[in-house]
C-alpha cells in the first residue's frame, strides 16, 4: 500500500488515555487537575474495560440527554442517578468520619424544601386529616459527652400514607408534614407526625428505566427526614427508619444505616399518654440525636 | 453512649460499593449487568480515590444539569464532553481494528447533517463567494488489495474561512460547503472545496468553562470531514487534516491521526490545471481512501 495508508501513526487506547491525561498537565488549580485526571482515568478505564461499542455510546448520550431534559426545578434526575448508583451514600461515607457516639448521617433526598414553619414543642406537622397513623416522635439532642444541647433546630419532613411528600402534590397545604422545632433547655424535642410508609423513587424517567431493565425495584423503606443544626456542632442530615418497614435490606438509594433504625411502638386511643387532639390508635418513637462538634470532623470540612 | 447511637452498623466505602454492585446481580441481561457493574466500580473508584466532597458533588450535579439544559436539537453538549475528554476517540480506537492498509477513522463531530445534495464529479461545494481559498480534492476509493471501488458514496462537509459550518449560520444556504459524490468506474472522485481553517469547539457552555479553568484551548486543526459508504465495505467516518495547520498536536477533541494528514499544494490562478470557474490562486490535495471489507472488522460490529 502507498505510504498515505500506513497505520504506524495509529494510537492505541492506552496512548489516547495518556494524551488526554497530559492535556490537563498545565492546569494550575491542583485540586481541579487531580479531579479531571482521575475522572479521565476512570472514564477511560470503564470504556476500555467493557469495550464500549459506538451503539452503546450513542445510547449513553441519549440517556444523559433525556436525564437533562426531564430535570427541572421540581425534579432532579441527575441526583436520582447518583442516589440509585450509590454515589451519594459513598460521598456521605467518605465525608462523615464521625467521633464515637455521634448520630450517623444519610441522604438528603430530592424532597427537602427549605423554609418550613417554626412550630412549638409537641405540635402536629400533619395539616390534613387522613395523612396516616399519628406518630409521636420525641427524644433529646445531645453532644458526644451526653450533655443536652438547648436551642438546637430540628428541620423535619416526611411522606404521608399516600406515599407522597407535600411538594409532590400541588393541591396539598405547603407546610403539610414538615416543620422546624427547637430543643428545650434540657435538650428535649417532641412533635406529632404520621407513621411513614415505604414509597418508590420517581420511576417514570431514565433512572426508572434502568431499575426496570436491571431487575431492581424503586422502593425506599419507611423513614422520617431531619436536619439538625446547632451552633458549634456539625449539621446532621439523617433519617429515622421504621425498623418494621419493608425494603430495609434493599433501599433503592442504599441509604439505610442500622444505627438509624427505631421501633415504632403501638398505643391505643385510650392510652393516658395519647397526645392532645389524637382520637385514634397511634404509635410512638424515641430518638436521641448526638451531634459532633464542628471541628471534630474526619477531614475537617463541614456540610452546609 | 446508649445503644441507639452505636456505629457498629456503619458501612465503609468498600461495603457501599459491594452493596451497589450486588444490587445488579439479578439483572438477566448479561451485557447490561456487565456495563452497570463496571460503571459502578469506576464511578465509585473515582469518588473514593479523590475523596469527592459534598461541595464538589453539588457542583458536579450543577454542571450536569447545565449540560442537559444547553443541549437541544442544534447543540449536543454531552457529545462535546465525550469528545473533549477523549472518550469518543477511545470508543473509535476500540471499535476500529482495521485490516492493514485501510484508511483510519476519526470523530463524526457535532456538525454532520444528513441529506446533502448529490453533486457531479468535480463540482464545487461552496455555494457562497468568499468562503475561502479554493481547494481541489481528488483521489480514489480502493479496497485493501488496491482495486478501485466504483459507485462508492463520499458524503463531505467542512467549515469556511469564517471558522463556521453552514449549520451554525442560519443565514447560510443550507447546502453550503457540503455534498455527496459517487466514485467513477475507476474509483476516482473529485470536488472543489475551500481550504479548511482551524476553529474552536463551542466554548460558551460547561465544556468551555472546563477548558478555560484547566488551561486547555478549544481549537481543532483544519480538516475536511467525510463519510465513505460502499456496498460490501465498512462505512468509514474520517477527516482529511491539513498537515500545515496549527493545533495538530493539541486538537481539543484528540481526533488527529498522522495517517490522515495531507499536503495542500499551492497553485497560481494561471496554472493550466486550475478548475473551471476558479479565477484566484488555489490549492490541491490528493487523498486516496481504502475501505475495509464489511466482515473483516476486528470485533465484528459494523458502524452505521
Amino acid at each position: 500500500m502507498s505510504e498515505t495508508h500506513h497505520h504506524s501513526g495509529a494510537k492505541t487506547p492506552e496512548q489516547i488515555t495518556a494524551d488526554v491525561l497530559a492535556s490537563f498537565d498545565g492546569c494550575t488549580d491542583d485540586r481541579l487537575r487531580e479531579l479531571m485526571q482521575a475522572l479521565v482515568r476512570h472514564l477511560h478505564g470503564f470504556v476500555s474495560e467493557v469495550k464500549l461499542t459506538p451503539e452503546e455510546w450513542t445510547r449513553a448520550i441519549q440517556t444523559l440527554t433525556r436525564t437533562g431534559h426531564i430535570t427541572d426545578e421540581h425534579r432532579q434526575e441527575f441526583v436520582l442517578w447518583s442516589d440509585s448508583l450509590g454515589a451519594s451514600m459513598l460521598v456521605d461515607a467518605i465525608e462523615n468520619t464521625l467521633p464515637d457516639g455521634a448520630t450517623e448521617s444519610t441522604v438528603l433526598g430530592p424532597f427537602y424544601v427549605p423554609g418550613s414553619p417554626l412550630r412549638v414543642y409537641g405540635a402536629n406537622i400533619a395539616q390534613e386529616g387522613g395523612a396516616g397513623v399519628p406518630a409521636r416522635v420525641q427524644g433529646r439532642v445531645l453532644d458526644t459527652s451526653g450533655a443536652p444541647i438547648a436551642g438546637a433546630e430540628l428541620d423535619v419532613w416526611q411522606n404521608g400514607e399516600d406515599q407522597l411528600y407535600a411538594v409532590q402534590r400541588p393541591e396539598a397545604p405547603e407546610d403539610h408534614l414538615r416543620g422546624r422545632f427547637f430543643t428545650r433547655e434540657d435538650g428535649t424535642y417532641a412533635f406529632v407526625a404520621v407513621r411513614p410508609v415505604p414509597y418508590p423513587i420517581p420511576y417514570d424517567g431514565p433512572v426508572g428505566d434502568m431499575l426496570e431493565r436491571t431487575g431492581r425495584h424503586p422502593w425506599r423503606p419507611a423513614h422520617i427526614h431531619m436536619i439538625i443544626r446547632a451552633d458549634g456542632y456539625r449539621a446532621l442530615t439523617t433519617h429515622i427508619f421504621d425498623q418494621a418497614s419493608e425494603y430495609l435490606d434493599s433501599d433503592a438509594v442504599f441509604a439505610v444505616k442500622p444505627s438509624l433504625m427505631r421501633e415504632f411502638i403501638a398505643h391505643g386511643a385510650d392510652d393516658p399518654a395519647t397526645p392532645e387532639g389524637i382520637t385514634t390508635d397511634w404509635v410512638s418513637v424515641h430518638n436521641d440525636l448526638v451531634l459532633a462538634p464542628a471541628a471534630a470532623a474526619g477531614n475537617g470540612s463541614q456540610p452546609a
